[in-house]
């Protein structure tokens, strides 16, 4: 759940720039034929088998609009839901239904899309310690909404964005004249609350890094034999995070190696929507 | 291409906004390696073959930031770009080619992979009349983004919003009493340079709304022999639409049938991003 | 009336950011006499006969302020009002009162304003088919409002803005290369469910923009005799629309030509406001 | 002339809303026909006579767009142009020329025209020492403008806002128990850089305004029998300004009563625009 | 106290900016050991002696995230309180409660410190006709809550920014070519509801002021001598402004020279806060 | 430095915030005097000793205001300057430079203020490990600039916000059910980027916080001996932080008992500002 203090701050003004997109003066097409306020209800359907998620988004669209709507769910986010089954019935306005449901539905069928494919490669880690994932390849102005939706679907999140976490990378490693001084330099500058991460892309860089006391490190595309010679080289002195067009076969093959994280940047970037409709609307 | 009143006035606040999103004080790890300017490139390069969309707005993300950044393009928005294909030099401040490459790249990947999913529906179009439509079923903040993709892969826009286009559905037919009234009091209302679009599911709504001079009708979910006999039916007094989880086989059964239009949200919202990265990032 | 999803999402931005250009940081002669809240009462008094227009937005300016507010009407948008005709009585905080008037009147004086001219070129086309439409000659930032007053006076709605309609002018067609090039350009890069209009100065490029199948076809500034010409021209083709100085006169004579629409400018640059004012304040 | 700091801070915001309002989206005619950028010029006409005011808006409006567009003037902010005369030759991107041209001329007509009628009062009070003022009875969110305008006029601004003056009308008065105390209630108030002026409509009340030491009194919808007796109570005690429907039939017959300020809501709520367009574009 | 006009317009957009300072994306901390809502109370505490200023404020942060919250205050602004005394209870979600109080508190801090530090001045010119002025050296962004802390704290407003007040400075002089000459400047141009103030360094100016009829007059860095001639000087024709880093045991010296206002800039900008917390949360 | 993209994302926005605060309409005073451009140049004084820092902040509120000012610096953040030093030169129109005085150095003289303080207290531990930290005591919408102030001093930035630390209080252990607790669920839902802090009171609480792992363990308010024994107790298992009204004599008692930082909030809520002036204006 999105507690209050964020969806005040932080979700309400993403919902009304993503309305105010969708309708620039008027839904037109409803003022055609809906003159007044008209009281009706509306039912929301899965349209497919998925983890669904997204729900309190769905309804603040509409409340948003209206402070009167009235949402009453039959299922909670992470809750599988199936082919035709009844998830929410919608009461209010009919133009406010009518005028909302696109924008609604376009959140919720995409953060259900990121759950399902987070649940899918997450249930491969059942059993294990390894926590699965996400990255910043998200979807401009819809991060809060994505990172979520993995959490839900059962992963884990990396740093927000930029500002929250230190990820020294292959080229702030070279502006800083090496692994050691990179770590060393971040550690001076950085607030002291965050870990120092850092990316590594051969042995040589593992073991400098682990040498200079990275909190974390992120294997980066390695192959399997790489990957388990560098656990052995971190021997315990960081946490390992392995990275790299990570697919769910190649999860399974993860798993015995002692790695402490995997990230996915597919997870946000790559899922299909979930199929989800609003039907049945009738007035009351 | 955009046009410059475009990204001034509703491009540069989305991207905005964006890079709040990623960088919500300072890019930490990069000011940890590097507290001076110092100026740099980096290639963008790609990493699959596909259709290449956005490169103004991986452009102005550097722009916004910095506006002495300079990209040099090799490609142009539209092109076939393969594998391991040098696209772009950015040139500029290291700091600022670091703290923008995610966001830049977000955008580029999205509406690359979404102009080239347009584009494999759009080929078995070739050679016909009908337009491959997009929907309103968006990201939410990014239907500018997206709408211009599918246009770039070789799609059309269906309307952009709800002010701007007319379209009734069920339940607007259900409110207005009927196709025909509803079709009328869209005429009553709408302003008079919109067209009337109208959404059928049987034979008798198509009837009833080519009587009533729809200028566009929409068959929804029908099967072959009945989307055939609507045709029948209309006879060439509106343009017909046809619309509903429409996958790339089934654009190929609807070619012969003589339709104007093929909507598809799937388009848009669920096209996986193409794969691509910055690479060789060096100072000069 | 305005519905509630345009009035959330673009009706009251504008107003707080009217409320704040009269009120930077506090009304210093409410606050000199009045340290507490205090309920009062005051009265809508039309000083003139017209058209009431903007009821709603008179409301709204108060309830933005403090929701307690209660407005109780005794007149409608677009009823005839006379000179000493109480409108509504105000209830509230009378610090809020007080400090919302001069806004809320500035709203109301102005939209019945033009709603009162609207009406009175309207009435001349009573009895016929002829629309009459407004144009973008709008106040900035007030469009919303003036072209809804131009509803309630009688009149109809052209486009709403440059991105909601096609209206092809004398550069674009030279631009395009000629009337032809241009429909036929904008019929492939418009979103197809716009219309295409087109404005002509001549005989020559009437024949041709009907011909090219244009769906509306402007005549601009032409006289009685070539209007005539024009619409024999057209035979029925594509809709007429006059446009250029409609006074009040020219309207008469426009009646029995067979056009479809006159557009008119002066209904929202030109009006007068209708003179409205707050009377009897007492504490309850 | 607007300082670059109202420009920047103030008009620059009120512009891009305008903007905004005016393209949502994109200029679709525009994009038709123009899908790369051109150089053209366009000429700025005076369709009729007046007084001109708000080049530097205008010019505003397309350097926004495209800092590159070039404004070259042939008149000044407050001289009289003519039916036909050339004012400015604009040069620039034709698609950034055609997308701004109407919220461009949308602000000069009405500057200009709220000029030309504050010209033709401000005229009657030529020789004397009486001061013509404005009102709050502006367009909503167009304040600043419309200020400036009755300035190049002639005119000269009562207080800009709620904030920055104390006006004690009827209803503060009857608050605070009297005049008398209202004026104390203020003077205890209010910053003491403000002036504190009172509304009277008796001569009681002007008498005791004077005595309580009022610095400015209005003298509401008085007769012209009693303005003077009131001008003889306060004897030089006050400034004295007359409100109120202020025709100019009534300005004439008020020059010779020894009043200081004349003010008149109709020089911004009711001026008639003046005629302007944009001619001869042509390509470069 | 703000009145709600106030609240809603200018001190809302100005807390919510302040939170969302505060919490980017979510108050980690409370959502790891609360995931749902729980109701809960805490106590506002004074830690030490001094003037209670920004009740409304610290309720309205508290509101803003959540309106269910509610306040109960036992001490009202402008009150002194002591160390260990209990101000107010808060009951609300405790989620809210732990999110909300550091900016809460960051702002009821401030302005009681500033409230307290004015306090102590003000108590010096105790029976006297002087008022205590601010400045505007205020904390950007918080200029409209430090300037009420200073009236809560005996204080007056001097004006409330640059578009508000006239206050002619030596450089405003220089341009202007003389006081005189700036005087006449400022009569002809600035709205005629605001007094004239100038700023003089030598009793030349201080002559010249007065004898240009200059509303008030600042005398700016004199020594006891130079004030009392210039005093003498002035002979009552206008106010008399002293400023320049007035300490307590200036205000003493000064409270016999016939002075009207003593302006001080170290009210606002180097108050230490009062210390005040929020204890004993608990769950109800 | 402020890199350039924390500028343009962050810095820039709270200054045209500021500038706004203190300029609702024009600087009328300097419109008064200064009709025209005029170029001119004014030096940057010191008025007291001590560590200047914001130079950038006080360059940028000119160049916002317009771009072709420019500022010849003298010195740079982290200096210390004395009485009377000249600090820099700018040159530009003059009424940008009056305009912009005062938002420039109040973010100048606070900024040098926060700095001065910070550097007085960092002194004392020179030649130790320990770190000087800042808290969130910071003004609202101010943090970025008081932040970087306390880093210029030479003090360490804490935390930036709710969202980028976990710092567990007594309140969250108390939700939580324990600190063993607290821990643990921070530790499952923060991401695994952030350290986890936890507040200790008694040394029960200390010895619970090392055993479950804890990362930091602030010591709130403990005298010298409790200090100690906790400090014995930890053992090296975690980062140690003393808090709690920290005074320059306590943090000299604090520099031998092992503790690895000190956190103030005094040096941002409660640092007096710097004395800075800006003199010598004179036309080129």
């Amino acid at each position: 759940m999105f507690d209050p203090v964020t969806m005040k701050l932080q979700v309400d003004p993403l919902i009304e720039s993503a309305l105010r997109e969708d309708i620039t003066e008027e839904d037109v097409s409803t003022n055609c034929v809906m003159p007044e306020a008209k009281a009706g209800e509306v039912e929301l359907i899965a349209k497919e088998k998925g983890i669904i998620c997204g729900l309190q988004i769905f309804e603040r669209v509409f409340t948003l609009l209206d402070p009167e709507t009235e949402v009453r769910f039959e299922v909670k986010d992470g809750e599988e839901v199936h082919e035709g089954e009844r998830m929410a019935v919608v009461r209010g306005d009919i133009r406010v239904l009518l005028s909302g449901e696109r924008t609604a539905l376009n959140y919720l069928q995409r953060m259900s899309g990121i759950a399902t494919c987070t649940h899918q490669a997450a249930k491969l880690l059942e059993g294990t310690d390894i926590w699965l994932l996400d990255t910043r390849k998200t979807t401009p102005n819809n991060r809060i909404f994505e990172k979520y939706a993995v959490r839900v679907g059962g992963g884990h999140n990396h740093r927000f964005n930029l500002s929250d976490g230190v990820l020294l990378k292959d080229n702030h490693i070279g502006a800083a004249g090496g692994v050691r001084q990179a770590v060393q330099m971040a550690r001076d500058y950085a607030p002291f609350v965050r870990k120092i991460e850092i990316e590594t892309e051969t042995l040589d860089e593992v073991r400098e890094a682990a040498d200079a006391g990275a909190d974390i490190i992120m294997l980066d595309n390695m192959d399997h034999a790489a990957m388990a010679e560098a656990i052995k080289i971190i021997g315990g002195r960081a946490k390992v995070e392995v990275s790299g067009n990570v697919t769910c076969e190649k999860i399974a093959a993860l798993t015995d190696l002692g790695v402490n994280y995997i990230s996915s940047g597919a997870l946000t970037h790559s899922a299909p929507i979930l199929d989800i409709s609003m039907k049945h609307l009738h007035a009351l």
